[in-house]
Order: C-alpha cells, then sequence, then structure tokens
C-alpha cells in the first residue's frame, strides 16, 4: 500500500478517520505507524494528500486528515473479452494501478457462458480489488467496470459516445496476420484486449470498421493477463 | 496450452508418447483431441514440432511425434530481488512466457529474509511452472532459475563472465528521481528488478557502477510482477 485509501464516509466531519483491519494492520506492521508520524492518504475517486496518527489504540489507529491534491486522472479505456474469473481476479488490481478508467466486459463468441454468472461480477467483489490496485499505485481514482454481453449491440450502440475521441487498438494472440503499424497516436487510447482463444473473424472486422487498428505483441503467445498489463505499460504515454 | 511439451525421456524410442493427466484433459477436453489430429508439440529446452493422436484410451492419450524445428533462443535475462512467494509463482510461468533466459534471484536488503526458505526454490515446484509458461507461450527454452544471496559477491564475482554483452537497465519503484535515457540498444537486455521495498541507495550505486541505467516506468508504483511484465513486454525487441 502505497497510498492509503479511505471512503469518503469513513471521514469524519473534524477530519479524522479511524481505521481497524487490514489497512490499520498494515499501518502499524508494514509502516511502523507512530503517533505523529505523516502517511499519503486520500479518498477513493476523490482528493489525495496526507494522513497525520494522532492515536493508536491497540490494532486501531486514529488518523487526521488533509487532501487538497487531485491525482492524475486515467488515460486509457479497456474493452476486455473477460478471461477465466481467477486471472480477471488477479488483472482487476493490476489495472487500477496503470491507471485504466472504463473496463468494458464484453461477450465475444470465445468468452466461456458462465463466466457472467461469476460472483466477480458483483460491486461488494470487485470494488476491494480495483481498491487494492489504487493503493498499489498510490493513486485514487478507481476505474469503472461495465458489462456488456452483446459486442455487437454495444458496438454498434454505445462504443462511439463513450468513447468519442479514441485511440483505438485491438490486440489478440493472432493479430500479427495482416497487422498494421497503427500510426501517430491521437486521443485517449482505447484497447480492446481478445479472449483466451482470440477474437473471431467477424469480431475482428467489426472492430476494423470502428477504426481499431490490429496490434501484435510477436510471436509469443501471451495470456490474457500478461498481454494486458504489457500492452498498457507498452502504450502508456503519461509524462513520467 | 498452444503447445504441448514433453521430457526428452518422455519420447520412446519409436517416436511416441503416452499421456496422462493434466496434457491429456487438455488435449481432449479443450483441443478437442480426436484421433490424426495434429497437434503442435516439442520437448523441454529441445526441438519443437507437430505430434499425432494415433489412440485415445480413456484419459490417457498416444501422440506420435517429429520434433526438427529450432525454437527462438531467449532474448533476455533478469537479476531479481524477488517479491514475496507468491507474487514469484504468479511471475514465473510469465517470464518463461516472454522468452527470459536466466533468472538470477538476488539477496537485496529489502527482501524478506524467509523468502529463501520458500518450497518455490525447489526445482521440482518451480520447474513445472516454467514448463506452463513455455506452453502457453508455443515455446520451449526453460528458463535457468539461480539463486544468489549475497548480490555484492555476485555482482563482483559472477555479473560480468555470466553476462558479458548485455545491455543493463535497472528498474526500481523510485527510479524517477535521477532516471536517465539509457540510449539506444545494444546486445541482450539484462534488467535489474528491484524487492517490493526499492534498491537502496548503495545497491543503485553498485549496479550503476557496473553499467545499469536506471530506468523508470513512471509515477505509479508497479508491484513487482506488474513491473518486470510490463518492463519485458516494452523492452522486447525480438522481430515480430
Amino acid at each position: 500500500m502505497n497510498r492509503i485509501l479511505f471512503e469518503k464516509d469513513e471521514i469524519k466531519a473534524d477530519g479524522t478517520v479511524t481505521l481497524g483491519g487490514v489497512r490499520a494492520l498494515h499501518i502499524l506492521n508494514v509502516l511502523g505507524g507512530e503517533i505523529g508520524q505523516p502517511l499519503k492518504t486520500g479518498v477513493v475517486d476523490g482528493l489525495a494528500g496526507t494522513g497525520v496518527i494522532t492515536s493508536i489504540d491497540g490494532e486501531t489507529v486514529t488518523l487526521k486528515v488533509s487532501h487538497t491534491v487531485e491525482t492524475k486522472a486515467p488515460w486509457a479505456d479497456l474493452i476486455l473479452a473477460p478471461p477465466r474469473p481467477r486471472v480477471m481476479k488477479r488483472l482487476l488490481p493490476q489495472l487500477a494501478t496503470l491507471g485504466v478508467g472504463k473496463i468494458v466486459l464484453v461477450g465475444a463468441k470465445k468468452v466461456e457462458k458462465d463466466f457472467w454468472g461469476a460472483t466477480l461480477l458483483k460491486e461488494e467483489n470487485f470494488r476491494p480489488l480495483l481498491i487494492d490496485g489504487l493503493m498499489q499505485g498510490g493513486t485514487t481514482r478507481i476505474p469503472e467496470l461495465l458489462t456488456r454481453r452483446n459486442l455487437r449491440k454495444f458496438v454498434a450502440d454505445e462504443l462511439d459516445a463513450m468513447f468519442p475521441t479514441s485511440y483505438r487498438l485491438v490486440a489478440h494472440p493472432y493479430a500479427q496476420e495482416g497487422a498494421k503499424d497503427p500510426g501517430e497516436r491521437k486521443g485517449r487510447l482505447l484497447l480492446a484486449i481478445g479472449p483466451e482463444g482470440g477474437w473471431t473473424a467477424e469480431e475482428i472486422e467489426l472492430l476494423e470498421s470502428k477504426g481499431f487498428s490490429r496490434y501484435s505483441l510477436g510471436p509469443r503467445i501471451l495470456r490474457t493477463d500478461t498481454a494486458t498489463i504489457g500492452l498498457l505499460v507498452k502504450l502508456n504515454n503519461e509524462e513520467k
């Protein structure tokens, strides 16, 4: 945890927060928390700043916080044909760390049907994973997770309104056949990642018809999470 | 599994292999294996080629294999201050997929001491993870895993002999302070990745004295596995 985050309603009117649980244990055991010590803190989807430890009572820590700094805006969005829930669960915190804005989970043909019943899709289950990723990355902007099971309908009805000025790339394991040089980048990245078995030819055509350029990482076939993280790091154009 | 791999001694003198277990189940249930069907196969640390299914008996599959193709050589090596075993376990298959050659685990100051007792460090435990990664990537060259607990001694006595013509970069979460442009790349990549708490100033100096340039992925603080995968994908210069 490189920044301790709170939900807005955890902060009292006097600017103090009293914590138990994982965050308190992290402050005490990893950060060696002592009274008077300042820590990097922030509000989920809000401002960042500093919290000073004002009291420690067993495994409960109270901080007085001051949050005045805007954190970096997300710089990329994802259209993701979801991998197995086990892989997805590993991927979500890393997407939050990397500064992704929207994550649209779409029903490509080769997505396993039972994915859509996964308990991971409940906000109470995915939100803590995203917040873990924000605390790792030291940032506060939580990605928005949407599900659109009908890819064709999503692309026809919503894509352009949701991502009006995006720079669009589509990656999948076999993209090297016919991959184009995506050229100079304008706008915020919108990256489409195929399912573990790849996009179908029809799906690739559909995305190409909407301005997505094919993009390949070469002949080694990467797992969905490896490919997604690799592509996001490689294509990141935030200021260092 | 994008290529089914065998250990050399699994292949009989007549060129047949009889499989049970995970690989057989993958052939039957995921690849829809039928008699006469050709599959991508290979030998761990050896040649790649094709295996044709010659018989199926319950959950046992027999293939006749022909391996004549050299796979791509590794293109990068890692000096890694290991993260927790749980993270390391996730990372190892992905390093094999990405084409890493040597992985030298070093004892930086902030590596947790009890890491070195982890059962993961036994070959019988890490080798199957690496082979899983090779089968994912469709390749055969298995990374070599070495442990060197004394970083200073390793750097003084072995580094230059082990990696004579390497292009050397050192990454760690706070590298942006004083990061240099690494300039044009010559030779095979040697990437040094710090522990979760970062390298110490002395460790960074030691590596810089041996020609490592600092390299940063920006202000977001990445988990060791996210950073390692991201850097390898970003710095990969294999032909597409």
